[in-house]
């Protein structure tokens, strides 16, 4: 079976996170594409909503993912950046949704779940297995992109697991592969939120 | 001098209320275009916010204003719609720029102030001055897009307040429109937020 391309953006209108990952059929994640668009916050609004269009529109051109997962925002977040954040994330879906790609949101508990095992894991924590997962001789840079690769991999993997059952055999998973994979099904219910 | 045409926008996922307004160096208004674009809450997100994305950006080039005025968003706002409100912003802020066009964000109680004189007029008392500002024979229809052109007023009239002193003759405004003024003037300062 091909490789599932997952998009995963980490949306902020001074930093976002965007990464790109190849999730295979036996759940082995390879690296595609990692970077921050960055915008300057002294530039005018619109002009950085723009610019954050750009760069994901560019990206899906470039790398041309199945899918994007994108964090879901919630409005008890941050008050202050939190409307930014909601902005630059209506430019990811609607680029998306322009190329014809459905666009998957997730919680960070959810993310930090299944890369984890646990919901409640620091960005340390989840850097480290992402770094594992994808197997990087490094933790990814740019650092502030980690939860992209990580919301890329948490679509992968959950898209996984509603395929249909005993198509992967559990032989071809690496010792830290079944790990996650029990560390998963023991955290709690997740949901996928649209 | 020429007419400053603006888009008011009234962002929304559900009704997302469109406005174009004239408005002339002697602070009349003339109505260009009033609509509401509509998406339906059962369509997945990512389609509902490529929809305002597109319609937005169809009005912007069949109009060609010079400007564009957006509601701003709050985070205090119902928190059950406000992250939508927020990325169908997005996407209006990003059509804009796209077009090298500038967005000035005005919030609700400035565009009451502006079109009523008070900014805790209810939405009746707004529509009602709409109508007379633009000289329409009944209310603005569809009723949900008169707060668009409320705020396109509100932000051709501001535009206006900075304009050189002088250059427009009070003789020129017709009684309602001095009473406007001077109802304006007795606000509380208003502040045009970015």
């Amino acid at each position: 079976m091909a490789a599932l391309r997952v998009l995963g953006v980490d949306p902020g209108l001074t930093r976002c996170g965007v990464g790109v990952v190849d999730i295979a059929a036996d759940r082995g994640a390879t690296l595609v594409h990692v970077s921050v668009i960055r915008t300057d916050p002294a530039t005018p609004l619109e002009q950085r909503v723009l610019a954050i269009a750009e760069g994901v529109a560019a990206l899906l051109d470039e790398h041309a993912p199945h899918v994007v997962a994108l964090e879901r925002v919630f409005a008890q977040n941050n008050v202050r950046t939190v409307m930014g954040t909601a902005q630059a994330s209506g430019v990811v879906l609607s680029a998306a949704a322009a190329r014809g790609l459905a666009v998957a949101l997730h919680t960070p508990s959810e993310v930090k779940a299944a890369v984890t095992g646990h919901g409640g894991a620091d960005k340390k924590q989840v850097t480290a297995m992402v770094q594992r997962i994808l197997r990087l001789d490094a933790p990814p840079t740019p650092a502030d992109a980690a939860d992209a690769l990580a919301l890329a991999i948490c679509h992968g993997w959950r898209r996984g697991a509603v395929a249909p059952a005993g198509a992967e055999g559990s032989d071809r998973l690496t010792p830290a592969q079944r790990a996650w994979r029990a560390a998963e099904k023991s955290a709690a219910a997740p949901r996928v939120e649209r």
